[in-house]
Formats: C-alpha cells, sequence, structure tokens
C-alpha cells in the first residue's frame, strides 16, 4: 500500500454512464491507490458507491475531487477521512466486568452490600489489588507538551494519542489504561496531581511530557509513590533499542562492550537509551546534540542533564563534529532530527555498522541513501524493516508489573525486558532485515510480561508471586 | 428473597448419602434461604455441588458451615461470597471502541495518522468533544470522606463504590464513568486536582465527598470549568426526591406551595433537596439537626452553611422539639439517622401524612411501625416500596449533559429531570405504593436525558443542539 492518506469518498454514479475505467485512471495519475469500490445501495437510476482510495496528500485529494467531479454521470455525496472516521466518538470506553441483571445483583455490585467490601478495603488497603479495578488498570498521564514530535499543542490535543496507547495496552497487553491529560505544565503540580490520583490505579505511564521537566517527574513520583512510575518516552524507547541492539551486535558478531556508540538527541529518549546501554555492558558512547559532543569538561549551566550525562560518558573524551565521531563508530542511535547524516558521515564508521534512525517522522538520513553501505538499519518507521516502535514494550511491561504487583521498576526489569523483546527472534530467523519482532507479533507482550514479574520478584519488588504460573 | 448475605458453598456429597432434606432443613433453621444446588460434576462416589445460600448475617454462615461438615458423607471444599466474588479482579474494564486488525488500522489509530487528529484539535479544541473519549465520559471523583453511610474511609476503600456507580452510569446511561479517588481532602488540593485532569473529561459527578467542603469545592468547580460539575450525594438526592414528593403530593390532593415540610438532617442532601423544594414552589419549610430548628434569629458560628440555610427557611420561626415540629407538617422528608422518629411524632402529622425516612443503613423510622398510620411511605431500600435511589438520576442526567454538551447545570435542569422522573408513573398508575418509578426502569434514563438535554438548550449552556433528536 502507498503511504499516504486513506479516503472514502461517496460517488453517485448514473448506471449507463459507468466511468470505471476512467475513475483507475484518475487515481493512478495523481499517484494513489484504489483500495475498495463498496456498493453502498442500488437504485433504478444509479448506484451509489464507496470510493476508498489512499492519496499521497490532502492536496492530491482535492485534486481528485475535482477530476471525479468532472466524470459524466458522478457526483459526489460526501468525503470521509478514515483515520478521522476511526475516531468519530472516540477510541475507548468503559465495559462492566458484570452483568446487572436482577435486584440482587445490583445489591451485590452496589449498595447495600458493596459496603462489605468498602470496609474490607479500610480494613486492609491492600486488598484494593484484589477487589476493585487497582489490579489491572494504569493511568496515562501527559501534559501535552511534548505530543509525538509536534511539541506541545496542550492536554486536548493530546488524548487521541492517548486513547491510542490505551487501545494497544488492551490489545496486546490486556492493561485497561486511563487517559489522563493534564491542564498545567508546571512541574510540582504535575507530581502533586499524579500522587493524589494514585489509588486506583496500579501503575503510572508518563508519556509525551517534555524533556528536562520529566526526568524530575518520573523521579519524585518514585519516591512518592508504591506503584510503578514509568515514563515511556525514555525508558520504552530506551528498552526497544537495546532489544534491537542485542539482536544487532549478534548479526555482526560483536560484543556489547567492544561497541563505540554515538547517541544523538540527549533529549528524554537519548539520555535513557544512554543509560540502559550503559547497563547492559555497552562502554564507550558519546553523546552528541546542538553544541557538539557533550564532554565532562566544559558545563552545560542551561540544561543539568547534560551535565550528568557527560560525567557519565564519553570516556575517551571525543570532540569535534559529527562527522569526526561517526569515524570508526560501529553504532548511530539517532533520536534527534530528520536528515542530520550525511553518506559520509555513514562511510566513516567502522566495519559492519549499525544505524538506528529514529527521527520523526523523516529519519536521521533518508534508509535509501544509505542501505547498501550499512550493515543493520532500523527506523521508528513502518515502511522499513526493523522498527524501533514503543509498542512492542509498554503493554508487555505494564502486564508483568500488574501480575507482579509490583511497587517499582529496577533497572535489572527494563534489561530482562530488553532480552525478552529480543529473544523473540529465534536465532535460525535473526538477520539484518529482522532484528526485531513486529508490532502484530502477540508473543513479544507475553515474553516480556514474564521476564518483568519474574525479575519485579527475584528484585524484591513484587507483592505477589507470579513465578508459580510460569 | 431475605435480607442478608449471600454465599456459594462447594460441597462434595457421596452418593449414597444425599442428605438433600437436611440440608434445606439447616439452612431454614438458622433463618436463611436456599437460592439454588447447582451440580458442579458428578464423579462416581460423589458429586460436587455449589449451594447458594443467603444467610442472615456471617454468624449464621459460620454455624451452617459447622452443621454442614456434620451431615453425613458431606464436606466443605470452599465458601464463597457472592459480593466478593463479583468485585474480584475489580467491576470496570477499558475497551476498544474500533478494532486494531491490520498495520493500516494501527496507522490511523496511533501513528503516525493520529498526528492529523491531533493537529486538528489543537487548532479548534472543541473538536475533542467529536474525536476523544471527552464526548461520552465523565470523571466520578471522591475524597473518601463520606463514602454511603460509612464515613471517612480513605480514597482506596472509596473504588467500589465508584466503580459500582461506573457500572450503573454505562448500563442506563450508556455514559463512560471513570473513578477518581483523591488522596487528599484538603479542599484546595481537591479543587485544583479535578481542574487539572478535567480537558478528558465532558463532566464531573462529584460523590462521597463530606460535607460542609463539598459545597465549596463544586462551587469553585462549577465556576473554573466549562464542564458541568454535580454532586450527585446533594443534587441526585434532591432531584429524586422531588420527583417522589411531586407524585405523593398529587396522590394526597396538596399543592406543593401548601406544603408544611420538615427536613431532617441538614448536610449535604439535606440542604440540596430543601434548596431544590423551594425552587419548585415550595414555601413552608424547616430543617431541623443535632442543634434543634434551624433559625436565622440564631448563630452557628461552627457551620456557615447553617446561617444561610436558616436565612431561607422556617419563615414562621417554628422552634422546639422535633416532635413540636412535627405537629401538623405535611411532609417529613429524613436523611439523618436512623430511629430518630417516635410512632406520636407521626401521629401528629397532618392528616394524609408523607413521610420519606431515607436515612442509612436504619431508616428514620422503622416503616412496619407507622405504615398503617401514614399516606405515603418512602425510603432509600429496595424492601419497601418507594425506594428514592440516586441511580434514577444520574445516568440519565449525564446523558443528557453529554448529548447537549452542556457548559454547567442549571436549576431549570434539575427541575425538569424530577420532573421527568415523576412522570414515568402513569396518571393511573400513580398510587400511595407508587410514587416513584424501579431503578430497573430503563425509560426513566432516557426521559431524564431528553429532559435536561432540552432544558440545557432552552438554558443557552448547550453546545450541541439535540432538540430535534426528541
Amino acid at each position: 500500500m502507498a503511504a499516504g492518506i486513506q479516503y472514502i469518498i461517496r460517488l453517485h454514479m448514473q448506471r449507463e454512464v459507468v466511468p470505471f475505467r476512467q475513475l483507475v485512471e484518475l487515481v493512478d495519475n495523481l499517484g494513489g491507490d484504489i483500495i475498495a469500490l463498496d456498493l453502498v445501495r442500488a437504485e433504478d437510476e444509479q448506484t451509489v458507491r464507496d470510493l476508498t482510495v489512499v492519496m499521497p496528500s490532502p492536496d492530491h485529494l482535492i485534486q481528485l475531487e475535482d477530476a471525479l467531479e468532472q466524470l459524466p454521470g458522478t457526483s459526489i455525496e460526501n468525503v470521509s477521512d478514515r483515520t478521522f472516521l476511526m475516531h468519530l466518538g472516540g477510541k475507548i470506553e468503559i465495559h462492566p466486568r458484570i452483568q446487572v441483571k436482577t435486584r440482587a445483583d445490583l445489591s451485590h455490585v452496589y449498595t447495600p452490600n458493596v459496603a462489605r467490601v468498602v470496609e474490607a478495603i479500610a480494613q486492609d488497603p491492600s486488598k484494593a489489588f484484589q477487589l476493585t479495578m487497582k489490579r489491572n488498570t494504569v493511568a496515562i498521564v501527559t501534559d501535552g507538551t511534548a505530543i509525538l514530535g509536534l511539541g506541545h499543542l496542550g492536554p486536548k490535543a493530546a488524548l487521541p494519542v492517548m486513547e491510542g496507547k490505551s487501545v494497544l495496552f488492551k490489545w496486546l497487553g490486556q492493561v485497561d489504561a486511563v487517559p489522563i491529560c493534564l491542564d498545567t505544565t508546571d512541574t510540582n503540580e504535575i507530581i502533586d496531581t499524579v500522587v493524589r490520583i494514585a489509588p486506583a490505579f496500579g501503575g503510572i505511564n508518563l508519556e509525551d511530557i517534555a524533556a528536562p521537566r520529566c526526568f524530575e517527574i518520573e523521579e519524585a513520583l518514585t519516591k512518592k509513590l508504591d506503584i510503578p512510575v514509568f515514563h515511556d518516552d525514555q525508558h520504552g524507547t530506551a528498552i526497544v533499542i537495546l532489544a534491537g541492539l542485542l539482536n544487532a551486535a549478534r548479526v555482526v558478531g560483536k560484543e556489547l562492550k567492544d561497541l563505540r556508540v554515538v547517541v544523538s538527541g540527549i533529549g528524554a529518549a537519548g539520555t535513557a537509551a544512554t543509560d540502559l546501554l550503559l547497563e547492559a555492558g555497552v562502554t564507550d558512547i558519546v553523546g552528541y546534540d546542538r553544541e557538539g559532543p557533550l564532554l565532562r569538561t566544559r558545563e552545560y549551566p542551561h540544561r543539568p542533564s547534560w551535565n550528568r550525562y557527560a560525567a557519565r560518558t564519553n570516556p575517551h573524551l571525543r570532540d569535534g563534529s559529527l562527522h569526526d565521531l561517526m569515524k570508526g563508530a560501529d553504532v548511530f542511535i539517532g533520536v534527534s532530527t530528520g536528515n542530520l547524516l550525511t553518506v559520509e558521515d555513514v562511510e566513516a564508521m567502522a566495519p559492519d555498522p549499525i544505524l538506528f534512525v529514529m527521527a520523526n517522522p523523516d529519519p536521521e538520513i533518508q534508509p535509501e541513501l544509505v542501505q547498501a553501505k550499512v550493515r543493520v538499519l532500523a527506523t521508528g518507521r513502518s515502511d522499513y524493516p526493523n522498527q524501533i516502535n514503543n509498542v512492542l514494550c509498554f503493554p508487555g511491561l505494564f502486564r508483568g508489573l500488574l501480575d507482579s504487583r509490583a511497587r517499582s521498576i529496577t533497572t535489572r526489569m527494563k534489561l530482562k525486558a530488553a532480552e525478552a523483546i529480543a529473544s523473540v527472534v529465534r536465532p535460525e530467523e535473526l538477520s539484518a532485515e529482522y532484528i526485531i519482532p513486529s508490532v502484530f507479533n502477540k508473543e513479544v507482550a507475553l515474553r516480556v510480561a514474564q521476564a518483568v514479574s519474574r525479575a519485579a520478584e527475584e528484585e524484591g519488588v513484587a507483592r505477589r508471586a507470579t513465578s508459580s504460573l510460569h
């Protein structure tokens, strides 16, 4: 299927003059694809049909609409955008897990008998994990300051992303996830608000909150709450990057400890990815951002997180341009901006280069330019092999956290999650084009959940033993 | 069905000696009822059966267990409490409204195409009502300070009630309701928190928040938010009381403006009920609480809300004991404490007395004591006729608020909701035993929703016209 936007155009077509061939040509000439032409109803003189097309852009759609109106015997009733159609009325709803049919049912589910459940939890609040939604529900919390690659668009605009995430949570992890979109961007207000709404939830997924405040928020909440707090843009990305790198290193026959790694974009994701790679055994990582490579010999007064980053990276104090840094590097990990790298940069890398170019929507270099020059190439996109996608992590991770009633998330739990994702690609399947499983592979969430709940138990942060289940 | 607690006892019973008759006698002698005796499985030597019983108390269950173990050839495998069984794992879950089956589905629901929906809402935030959960979702917010009649038991203990409410919201009003249980009892913190989480919701249902802070919280939130805020313990109760009183007055042939009313318990519900009755045309209301009748000639420095209450009630400055106040009264509305009234109090009322005794769990007077002495009797319980239950109001009310995208709730909307509930009882059905419809009557929510959305439009607080729909 061509990249583009899917539309559904409802056409009235006179029976006598059915210009199917012209219709196909029109769409084709505008660079679009016809997905379907479904009959809605047949009348005496005309048929009503839904033409589903993928067009390269909204402009192309307008050109198509104009051209369709010119076709003999054809008129447009309505044009719908498939994406907007799927969002109409929202993407999630609340369902009762029990049925209320009789007065007795009502008395169990609500007053008067619910009072006994209330009293049981008042006496032992940990029973909320057995008797309420807390067992299986997480909050997806955002302030709308870093929505996808779009920036600060506010809490209401963030809602479709949070709902989409909730859909994925349920579909892949059987986790109930409630979007909480905050009408504040103040760090302390966000922290206070999440603490106050926490009682009903078994975990907190922070989402699309801008750096550097996301670091402080996650740290404070982790200290204040007895449920796990996970900033997905940081750690979800880091875990999936590590999963990909574990398999990429196997493909090229190198060990993590021997890799020279350049990380471009030292925001939320770049920082967390670096930390997790260090924990996994990588030793030589250089962080690169607008001011060049981060060096512990420099001061970053406006970005305290860069000072901390520089203190634990770049052991050989490599300096210079991005091109200088790329010379002899084994791995480039980009979570920065599109078209930052040149072909020459990539050509300067060590043999069997590994390139993770994950900038959104355009990668740090167009894959077509270097596909023949690198050994392993991964992007954040679904239209190339090796998609580094957080969807591979968060549903299974929270499934494991909820199953074990974890109090928090440890580094070991993240490492085990990354290994679990990598392990889904079997040794005999592993290749440069297949280092990371598909987001549609349901085994991923299962393995991640098992690895995380087992690690939670080993780390002493579990409140429920799940080891016997696996 | 006898009042009591329902249990399921799994029994192993030897085939040769099946003591069914003894079993029935045992339960009967202990004041219980057998609901079912279901076969779970049949083995060679024995059958396994689930005995479902209602017992008057947990003590009676223990006696029954002991007795069952004494029966020849019978042993207990397990005893489950039906209420707790129905709560296992929580009562609600999140469901996707759309299916993700293909990569194209995923691209519409999540990245990359969700970005276009994000941008559409960023440009016009009111589109959140069309394209997100905001259209159909309310928050049920509590601080756990006044849970049912049980008092301050904390946010986790409140969760089963909020989930039960969410089940009823969906079942009767097709409203998605998210429990938000707050870990704070500070008025300003509650206000701030609700303001911050409001963007994703189309309405706020405040629940089980103690008086007098509930008044301040509702007032502040109503000012700060552009979505309706409704404290159900106040206004839901008031609306259903008014609905009942409208029909009760018809039964006795009196007009609201001529009624002498005593309201006992001037907390959240008593205050709101009084306000709504005054708006409906009642003129002579005396509020009664621990310190006697509220009088504008007295000062209540510790309860400022009582000063305001006294200022607008008790026009004839009636004073004295509860018995004095009851002399000649047409209506007694009790939202106070059990067994407050005597038979003599009721006998002192005007002809055709109307008694709404709604204290929880024991009414202000046992109905059996006065059923023959009053004309209309209503309680908050399901085991007597005329149950005054908030379930009759909130699902339809919020359905109407969401349908009309109301900015707020006006007095007229509440009056119309009360009239809608009362109207479900047809004139030819109306009797002293049937002034209020059953909570299982699905027409109630429909009528309330229509009345509320129409009133929202008339009052100018609707953001969407629904009148054409009705």
